[in-house]
């Protein structure tokens, strides 16, 4: 028996760990309650009609009770005394970091500009610290704001046939909701436009049409259609009657009811309180668990709601992020999109600290020792896969926004507590991936008139011909003068082999005429956006988020190679939307897997059942000099909201510790 | 609104789905007793001194009640009338199936040259049908079973330095307890040799030593010195004082006995029985549901159970998944490998029917119409990306052997069955990952006087320079004459970038001094194999399966191209073992992502919560002249014997219907 002595973590010790005095009383006390609870609340559970009963379950035995507080505080960005830390962290935003009485300055080292690392370096470098950056992409700033543009990581080049396009990777809605990420774009004097979850007329932008589509189980409807007759649909996945005339949004309103209730109108220690309940109650439940024992839902609606309102492929999740998701995520929520693209964001973030920033560094091992933090880095190159250029960075502290999930794969000298070894080990992180396609006509914003026009232009009688269903092969790929107008001939072979990929032939359904928006389907491209609803001056075409799909949905998109994508993504536009837009595609597409990047090892970190309570608390604790910033260590995954407010709270730790 | 009629499926007509009838009655009842009963059982949950109680939970509402026979007997392997169906399938597999009347021969295509595909197809071929076998893989045949072997599917070229070496990128230990497998290895003349889970003594391999390791929290100990002294271990995860003197795996046997006394030492209807009852109390439950509220655990302890006994990545999917599992992979299990490599079955398939398997067809599109079934295939170029050839096949029935992930992506006309459609969108595949170094000896075999003369052979005073922890860089990789005798030599270069990665210097743990067995780790190798445990003639060196993760610690390997993975999986494996094997590195590395492979879209269907039960039964039925065989199909995903089970069952089908 050998002992590696360096190995062995401070907290590791038999002596009573935090947690574990709890396991044979507090724990014991809660199960026996919760369940009884639950059992009183089940006669109700499965009345559809009356509003679910909420039925408290127990929690995992060895919960640490504090463990609420601490992740309710962070749900609210309360601090310790429930009181709001946004005015303090908007005026840290605003105007900077505190002025301190004179002290040495301190070399902080800041792994990763993302978001949250190039907005604590610009913090910390204006308050006078000596701030150096180091950033594992060789070519871009961002993290998982990345925007495929001109003058963007492609060595510059535009990705798009068209020159005026650009299109989102990652973060692409901006809630309004979100306060610190718009002080940034006022602050940074940034054009932005309305993104338009729910589409609006296209004469008329601010007239919402929902006239975007829902395609599952072969029924095509209009969204307005559909709250006028769910059963049209709601019949196709056999629910039970109770629920064959309300809206899966609704359905799932009313669903969630019994929690939001616990938070509804709430400030304060009453808000924190609400959390707590909601936490100790489903903080350690499936979203699938949630929606059977508290809502009753039977499998038909869950199917219904998972696959209109985007559950399915999370289920299997935390109840708590869907929860969080579902309310913001929502026709209700106002977003919005930078001009230029998200990307813009980035580089406003960037410009100030760029003398700092030190790309083409991957931190592989970070050590402390006699006081100071070193990084150890290697140069990558990609293709070859290695064999780069080494460089070591040393600094008194070092703020790390590296994904939890990546730095499984950093050596940490000495370790990393428990509590965070148990983090970075299990905390999931989630797959997403987008694929965009290019069309040389915003075609979905046609009236069956433009439809006609355009491709009779093409060839007399065309447009009967797709109507009556008679185009059989690829043979229209790209046929439209607009896309050999923009450069792009589309060859031979490309489309026969196009003809393979081509959806089940149909009538052809009528034209969209709408403006941005968002379609569901319950084919492998699941959620279809148009981005940019506001017209870009100078272009008719558009980019479509032709699929953007999580966690298992995303996964199968994975295992294709980035070009084997667009074809079939296509056709699955086409499934929905009719074969004709084929016309006005040009070729030119991107893709994104989030779970596939390099850097970023999944879309951010959507939690599993039992992991807010369990591991969350320890995600945002600094170790000594090692501070941990990034979307994750909030409860904000994949917002740049979260990632802004981590950068405020290291910085400010960092600058007055 | 417009409706596609060609989508709209056959069963999705609103009147009275099978599974709604359920909903009010017999699952409010359910629930009710399922809770109360839970509620009865808590008061002794937490004691584990004593058997943890059952705690019966409500099914969700709407399960078909009949699912859980169905699923009951798939585990079985039994008829509907609680029948093996083992002898029946047996002879078939030995003998052929059975001799029908004079009748028209079919027309069958098989998709998918996997051990499914390729015994149906020989099945039907003998017994004269006319059979095609569809293969996505230009290169080779097998599916799942894929060995990195000379002659095998890169060009024929031999992947290791050794010209002797060849190791498993899929299928690795086959469990004598699979009848089917068995039978065909012995048919086949097989020369097989025993898969040692649990090592051997070097020098005489029928003696169990367990003298692998477990490396965790820092602590670094055999784990026959485990069993005597779990607290060593168990106290660094902090468990309560009850669990500290048992190890990981009896604690884990001890919390899944309340589902296993239920069908232990049962046959025939008391088994179905048994698996019914656990079925209806935890099918829809994952592990760690089952770990928290059946067995009373509490955080620490499943942090120790799951990281020892493979647990962690996959306490969110099914308990009946890890239920299966924990049964199979288990020191009592005597498994065995194949000499030359798990593909050595493939050829064995893949011989007799050679003829009619039609390699580089990737099937995308599946028509029934007019009494036939048209595949529509496109041969693949992945370094293009595309503009293949395409392919129709016709047939008068098919079995299709894809995974349901794959068949997300491909279309069918007319649709599939709403309960199939379901399957094919939900069913969860898991990730799993591999990470194969070659090394120019075993040096997990020596002593240390061995390691002491093979260190000094190198330089005078090596083995005390890595004993005081003095080599502080990568200087010695592959420096051992063992690896120049390869061919090998190692450039600076990448020494010098290896250096990085190394793991946290520390005293040279002991010899490992064993034979086969697999270590345990917390970093994120997390599980070690030796494979071929009995010598290789004529080859000093070996293989080392340096990293076999699952799930959420495969994905994080998956981000990494498969060349950035070998000095990291390297550096992990020091951790462990000491930093002197780097000697006998000889940089000639294999990796496998099941989740990233293009044709399998995972290691295995691992079901989520409730899948079993929800989306099981419509996963193995035929639609029409569509049959749909796999190891998806049957309950043991990801082991061959499952895949031998669904080609009989749909050959049988074939051939009679």
């Amino acid at each position: 028996m050998t002992t590696h002595d360096t190995h062995t973590p401070a907290d590791s010790t038999p002596s009573v760990p935090s947690r574990r005095s709890v396991v044979t009383a507090t724990g014991a006390t809660a199960l026996a309650a919760g369940l009884a609870a639950a059992s009183a609340g089940s006669a109700t559970a499965l009345s559809p009609a009356t509003a679910p009963s909420a039925a408290p379950a127990a929690a995992p035995p060895g919960t640490d009770p504090r463990a609420y507080a601490t992740v309710a505080r962070a749900i609210a960005v309360y601090d310790e005394h429930d009181e709001s830390l946004v005015p303090t962290y908007l005026r840290i935003v605003k105007n900077g970091l505190p002025v301190r009485r004179a002290k040495a300055t301190k070399r902080v080292l800041v792994i990763g500009a993302g978001p949250a690392g190039l907005l604590a370096a610009d913090l910390l470098n204006r308050a006078g610290h000596d701030v150096v950056v180091i950033e594992a992409n060789g070519n871009r700033v961002g993290g998982r704001i990345k925007t495929f543009r001109k003058g963007g990581h492609e060595n510059g080049a535009q990705p798009f046939a068209d020159p005026l396009q650009y299109a989102e990777a990652g973060a692409m809605r901006l809630p309004e909701s979100h306060p610190l990420l718009m002080a940034l774009i006022e602050k940074f004097g940034l054009e932005r436009q309305e993104f338009h979850l729910v589409d609006v007329e296209v004469d008329n932008p601010s007239k919402p049409a929902n006239r975007t589509w829902i395609h599952v189980n072969g029924v095509h409807m209009r969204r307005a259609d559909y709250e006028k007759n769910p059963a049209r649909i709601n019949d196709t996945f056999g629910v039970p009657a109770a629920y064959r005339t309300k809206t899966a949004a609704t359905i799932l309103a009313d669903a969630l009811e019994p929690a939001r209730k616990l938070v509804r109108d709430k400030e304060g220690t009453a808000l924190v309180d609400g959390w707590v309940e909601i936490l100790r109650q489903y903080g350690h439940w499936s979203m699938y668990r949630y929606l059977t024992e508290v809502a009753g839902l039977d499998t038909r609606t869950i199917d219904l709601i998972g696959t209109i309102q985007n559950l399915t492929s999370r289920l299997h999740l935390s109840f708590m992020h869907s929860f969080l998701s579902a309310a913001l995520i929502d026709p209700k929520t106002k977003f919005w999109e930078l001009k230029g693209g998200t990307a813009v964001f980035a580089d406003a973030l960037y410009a100030p600290v760029k003398g700092k920033v030190r790309l083409d560094r991957r931190a592989v091992r970070i050590e402390r020792s006699g006081g100071k933090v070193r990084v150890h880095t290697v140069s990558e190159d990609q293709q070859t896969g290695g064999e780069g250029v080494t460089e070591v960075f040393e600094g008194d502290e070092a703020i790390i926004t590296v994904p939890f999930a990546g730095l499984r794969h950093v050596t940490f000298a000495p370790p990393l507590s428990y509590g965070k070894r148990r983090a970075i080990t299990e905390l999931h992180y989630d797959a997403a991936t987008k694929v965009l396609l290019e069309f040389s006509r915003r075609w979905w914003e046609f009236t069956e008139a433009q439809w006609k026009e355009a491709l009779d232009s093409i060839e007399d009688g065309l447009y009967e011909k797709y109507r009556a269903g008679g185009v059989a092969h690829g043979e229209y790929l790209g046929a439209h003068r607009s896309v050999k107008d923009l450069g792009v001939s589309v060859p031979d072979g490309l489309k026969e082999y196009f003809s393979v990929f081509r959806p089940v032939a149909g009538r052809e359904p009528e034209a969209s005429h709408v403006r941005g928006g968002g379609t569901v389907s319950d084919n492998a491209n699941r959620f279809m956006y148009f981005e940019h609803a506001t017209p870009m001056e100078g272009s008719d075409g558009g980019i479509m988020l032709a699929s953007y799909s999580w966690a298992d949905d995303a996964l199968k998109w994975d295992a294709f190679a980035d070009e084997e994508r667009y074809l079939r993504a296509l056709a699955g536009v086409q499934a929905v939307f009719g074969r004709r837009c084929e016309v006005f595609f040009t070729t030119k597409c991107r893709t994104q897997s989030w779970m596939r990047d390099h850097y970023a090892y999944g879309e951010a970190s959507v939690l599993f059942p039992g992991q807010h309570t369990e591991l969350f608390p320890d995600v945002p604790t600094s170790e000594g000099s090692l501070h941990f910033a990034g979307c994750h260590t909030s409860i904000k995954p994949a917002w740049i909201e979260g990632a802004l407010e981590s950068a405020v709270r290291t910085a400010l730790k960092v600058h007055t510790g």
